[in-house]
Parts: structure tokens; C-alpha cells; sequence
């Protein structure tokens, strides 16, 4: 069966694929290579599609893989990939937006309840013996009445915003584009938004114009008894600014799925107090998955029969 | 000011509350007693309103203390007094029924959430350094679709099941009596519920009648993939059942708020996997503290200006 088409996973997470893909096409894998010269020079020459799962794509891969047509990034962020050389070399980049909203707007929730309940403090405290009569820990903070401030009311933004209102907590929201149609009022600025709220819940997409966007005036705003939580990107926390003032207590709380480096150090946080960290998993579920792999691959099959792909990135 | 009423506070955990309550009362409290038989022949005599904050009320009180007309729960749960016995000593008995049921659902929402998407878990690969480009644990359980099944349909239960279904999860519920205006359906019986459900959320209120409904049956149709959650009362399962499960992978996945004794030991939960734990803290924010502390306070109040009480128990 040599005229299946060749595909290229990029990144170990995605080895789980390779048997089912096996069916349907001729699949290589990019961190089983040594020698990434020799792979563009030898089996790359086949490559006509990279599946990417979230780690940068090497520009070198676009420039060298001579039947390159397609980049298919399994996730709704693409900052990973530089859309405008991809094009300028006629490869496409797709998507999978929207169908992992509810699952990553679950995960902020599971994070700034577990930061607002105590749930990884709490659980230390039953498994070590330090909860007594007379001691359970610190009073926890109630969402009943809580000012929660969205950064982003996209899909993600919005399925996080209906899931904090059933908490009774007061939803107001900013992003850089005023949306007529939204449900929740949006202040002016990210710093009103900061300054207003008691838990800032980042959800924008991340990419370069919002590096670092929550900098240390804006952490400054939320406050030492405020909370920050983060399901968008790293990048766009400023994260040493972060780390200092968790430390001073200058900020009250973090709730972080997401890294300015992936998998982030764990010396990094050691002495960090008030976090709940997650390894990136607001879109590992058994739901989001599924629906991530197949609307890449139905992008991958659109491309390949010469159709319009599905979900092209703006841009 | 020898005329103020003597009110004995019945555990540490209510020591917070001493120098408020000592602008109006005569505050004892029962932990600095080291002979109760002299307590109650000597300073006892002038006790005319227990606060009772959880732990059991001994009934040698209710008959030996001759001025005690009142006990007032700080909490909704009032399983800790002998209503019967109380009420035939001249003993009104009062809890603090709703004001805390929104902080309590939140908290079975942080359990359900933190079980399902793996909260203490990642938090735990994130600090020791397990997280890897290859390896970011298991895949977790997406809410949307998943079927959640209450247990006891009261405030708390209503107010869990609102938040559940704003996760577009599917809600059906158990309790002993129907509920005709109720928003979710209702199973016959609570092993139908089980059976049913990914998810099983106790939020019913625990008495002598309900001892450890949720046995060894309730648990095997739960089953391998599914999950308790307790934010009840300890004695409603039968608690080394459910341990056995656990460790045996007959049953999934437990978040616990409540135990069987309390403070748990800690040594019980070694080697039980797959647990989220937290010490009692479903009640203990900065919302429902107040609430449950003023509403006692009321009845108290009312009691010694010979006024109807606000919140008598059932029964």
C-alpha cells in the first residue's frame, strides 16, 4: 500500500494515534527522528501533512518538506504555528475551534473551585493529620456574591461565564472588541476588570499581541485576597511577575493549567503558596479529545481530496 | 454585669467566636472542663443555651444542666442532639436550615470537578516533576453528557443540581418522597438511581434513618468507571465498604467532605485511590459562617426574650 498519504505527528502525545491513523495512511513521527536534515533530505520528502499537537512547528519543516500542504494543529490555539510563512509557503493551517469549549471552560471552573474551596490544601491537610477538632484550615471563600472578571468572551469565555453565574457570582467581562450580543456586561479596560474582581478567569486565545497582557499592574489590581486562574496560554501572564507576588502576597491565589514553559519546572514552584496547578489538561477528557482528533482529521481528509478544509485559522 | 445569660460553647472549633459574644453573654465552654460531673454541679447551673457546633450533645447535659432551655446548631445537620429526649426536658433545639446550602452545593461541585478533571492528582505531577512532553496523566472525564445522580433533593441538593445541569450534565435524582414541582426527574429507587448514574452526589440530610443507605449494592451499581461524592453526612455510607471498593477498583472515584468519624484518620485513606478529601469544609466560608453563626444567634435571642424561636428542628 504504498499510496497511502504520508503524515507527520510532531509530538509524543500523539503517539496513541499512530495505530489507527496506520489504517489510512503512512504515518511518521517527527521526535523519532535524530537527525532532522537527513528526515527533510530522506521520509519527509513524503510528508504532505504535519498533525500537530501543540508544540512550535520548526519554520525549517515548511521551508523543506517538498510536498507539504497541510499543518493540522489538534487544539483551538496555533500560536505554536507562524500562519503567515506556512501560507507564504502554500501550506495550509487548520484548527479544531470550538469543540473543546466546554471541556476547558470545565477546567477553570475545577480550578478556581479547588482555589476558592481549598480542595488541594484540604485534601494535604485530611491525608497528613493535621485536621483536628479544632482545626480544618482557613475559612474558604463562598462564589455566592463573588465578582469574577472574564478576559476573553469567546467560546471558551462564554461557556465559562454561564458555568460561574449558576455559582450566583457576579460575571463581568473584558476582551478588545465589544460583542453587542453578549449577556454579561464588559467593563473598559483590563485593568477596570482587575481592579472590579475578585477572581480573574483567563480565557482569550493567546497569541503574539497578548504576551504577557496580565503583567504586574494588572496582578497588582487583583490583590492579595484576589485570585487569578488561567486556561487560556502561558504567554499571557506574565509568569515571573506572578510567581513574586503569590510569594509576597501582593496576589492571594493562582489556579494555572497553562505555562510560559510546558511541562513547567516543579523547582519553580516550590514556595509558591496559594496555587493549584494542572499539567495542561483542561482539554484531556475522553469528550474533548475524540472531537479534537476527528475534526482534525476531517480537515486532513478535505485537503487531501482537494476540498476546502473545515476550519482554516484566521489570519 | 453578673446579669448577662450564660451560654456554653460545646467545641474548639467555636473558640472564634468567644470575644464577640462575650459583649452580651456569659460565654463557657465545654473543651476547658476537665470534670463534667463538677462543671455541671458548679458553673453549668447557669448555662441557658448550648451552642453546639457539630460534635454529639451528651443528654447528661440536657437532664443535668437545670437552667438550659435552648440548643442551638450552628449548621443545618442536627443528627449531634437527641431531639426526642431534649424536647421532653424542656429543651428547644434549633439548626440553621438554608442559609448555607449555596456554599455547600459549591463545594460538591469542587469535589465532583476536582475528581473528575483530576485536580489533586495533576496538581500533584505538576510539583513532582511527573508532568512530560509524552506523559500528562490519565485522560479525564468530560461533564458535558455525563450522568449525575442526586441524592436528596432539598436546598442543597436543589442547589447542586442547578449547578450540575449549567455543566450540561444530565440530572435525575432519588429521595424518599417525590417532589412534584421539582425541575429534574425522579427514580424509583435509589439502586435505579445508581445504576443510572457516572456520578452519584449525596446531598440528602443524615439521620437515624438513613444510616448507611449507601451500602455495598449502591456502590457496586455506581461501578468501576463511576464516582461518589459526600458532601452529606459520613454516616449515610457504609464507609469500609466503600474503601474496599476503591482499593479493589470495583468502584471508581470518591470526594469525600465527610467521614464516618471526624477528623478521619489518616492512616484509613493510605493506599485508597482515586480519593479527593477535604476536612469538613463544605460550610466553612466566608459566607456561611456569618449566616449560620446570625441565624443562631437569633434564635438564641429570641429564646431568652421568650420569643417563638425562628428555627426549631422537625420532628
Amino acid at each position: 500500500m504504498t499510496d497511502k498519504p504520508t503524515l507527520l505527528l510532531d509530538a509524543p502525545a500523539l503517539a496513541a494515534l499512530k495505530p489507527g491513523l496506520e489504517q489510512e495512511f503512512t504515518v511518521l513521527t517527527l521526535w523519532d527522528q535524530p537527525d532532522l536534515e537527513a528526515f527533510m533530505a530522506g521520509p519527509g520528502q513524503a510528508v504532505r501533512v504535519i498533525i500537530g499537537g501543540g508544540g512550535r512547528i520548526d519554520p525549517k519543516l515548511v521551508e523543506g518538506l517538498p510536498n507539504l500542504g497541510l499543518i493540522a494543529r489538534i487544539g483551538s490555539g496555533y500560536e505554536s504555528v507562524d500562519v503567515p510563512h506556512a501560507r507564504a509557503h502554500g501550506v495550509e493551517v487548520t484548527n479544531t475551534p470550538g469543540v473543546n469549549a466546554d471541556d476547558v471552560a470545565d477546567h477553570a471552573l475545577a480550578l478556581l473551585l479547588a482555589v476558592a474551596r481549598g480542595v488541594v490544601d484540604g485534601d494535604g491537610r485530611v491525608r497528613s493529620g493535621a485536621w483536628t477538632k479544632a482545626d480544618r484550615g482557613p475559612v474558604r471563600v463562598s462564589l455566592k456574591g463573588l465578582k469574577v472578571g472574564v478576559v476573553g468572551l469567546g467560546d471558551i469565555g462564554k461557556a465559562a461565564a454561564e458555568r460561574i453565574a449558576a455559582f450566583r457570582s457576579e460575571v463581568r467581562w473584558w476582551g478588545p472588541r465589544p460583542k453587542p450580543d453578549a449577556a454579561w456586561p464588559r467593563v473598559e479596560s483590563l485593568l477596570e476588570l482587575a481592579t472590579w474582581c475578585d477572581a480573574l478567569v483567563i480565557c482569550a486565545r493567546a497569541d503574539a499581541s497578548n504576551e504577557k497582557l496580565i503583567d504586574g499592574a494588572v496582578l497588582d489590581a487583583v490583590g492579595a485576597r484576589g485570585m487569578v486562574i488561567n486556561i487560556s496560554r502561558g504567554s499571557i501572564i506574565d509568569e515571573d511577575a506572578l510567581i513574586a507576588r503569590l510569594k509576597d502576597g501582593r496576589l492571594g491565589f493562582a489556579g494555572l493549567d497553562v505555562f510560559e514553559e510546558e511541562p513547567t519546572p516543579a523547582e519553580r514552584w516550590q514556595g509558591v503558596p496559594n496555587t493549584v496547578l494542572t499539567p495542561h489538561t483542561a482539554g484531556n477528557t475522553r469528550g474533548a479529545i475524540p472531537a479534537m482528533v476527528g475534526l482534525a482529521l476531517e480537515n486532513v481528509r478535505a485537503y487531501l481530496a482537494g476540498e476546502p478544509v473545515l476550519t482554516p485559522v484566521p489570519g
